[in-house]
């Protein structure tokens, strides 16, 4: 099946879910490199938009993410990865999931999730507010 | 909370994930004016990129996306609509889900679900190939 990476300019969002419990835990995007990364190794490789290189996720926490299955949409311009996380969490916020926050009917975002490590400890002092590794 | 248009041309990804199963469903683009729609109705709106237009899902199929909450992820720049479908599944193709097919390690894509309904009777012949609605 070939994949739609031109329809968005080479890049296609890769939603990663938790194999054990269905939760929706980061989304990232792939070109082919990351995805034939992916597939290679075993563990989820995005194309880091912000910093426009391949991005193993987990490369600085060790907080790795062990692909269990890809599935890719009807259009085939999608990616579900579910995967086994390495780690108490994905989010460089310190959280297991990056959608820690419920977004209210005003605008407004308020947390409902407990934090599961503290991400000075896993990224260093700086890094909390920079990009998810 | 302000939410991170700007950064992919206007439009973020929006997954949707079934309430009840946990089961990721499809996966959307919003701009600003689909999520203000989607919050306004509590049904989920997205805006389409080939028909360059807001597209509520289930507008002709009647399969909407009732939605229970909105998530957005740590960078703003990705959202999370947890819904209850409408109907035996949100797929053009006939199917619950649209991640439908397992993609192998040679880039082979198999389907691995069952069709819930049948495309034509919900879309009418000829349409079952175009974008899902």
């Amino acid at each position: 099946m070939k994949i739609a990476f031109e329809k968005a300019g080479g890049l296609i969002p890769a939603i990663v879910q938790d194999f054990s419990t269905g939760d929706v835990l980061m989304l990232g995007f792939m070109n082919d490199v990351a995805l034939a990364e992916t597939q290679r190794t075993g563990e989820v490789v995005f194309f880091s938009r912000s910093r426009n290189k391949l991005w193993k996720k987990g490369e600085s926490s060790g907080h790795l993410l062990k692909v269990r299955e890809l599935r890719i949409d009807c259009d085939a311009d999608a990616i579900l990865a579910r995967v086994d996380p390495v780690g108490p969490g994905v989010c460089h916020e310190g959280y297991r999931s990056c959608f820690f926050r419920k977004l209210g009917a005003g605008g407004e975002a308020s947390v409902t999730e407990q934090r599961a490590f503290e991400p000075e400890q896993v990224y260093g002092a700086g890094k909390s507010t920079g990009e998810k590794r």
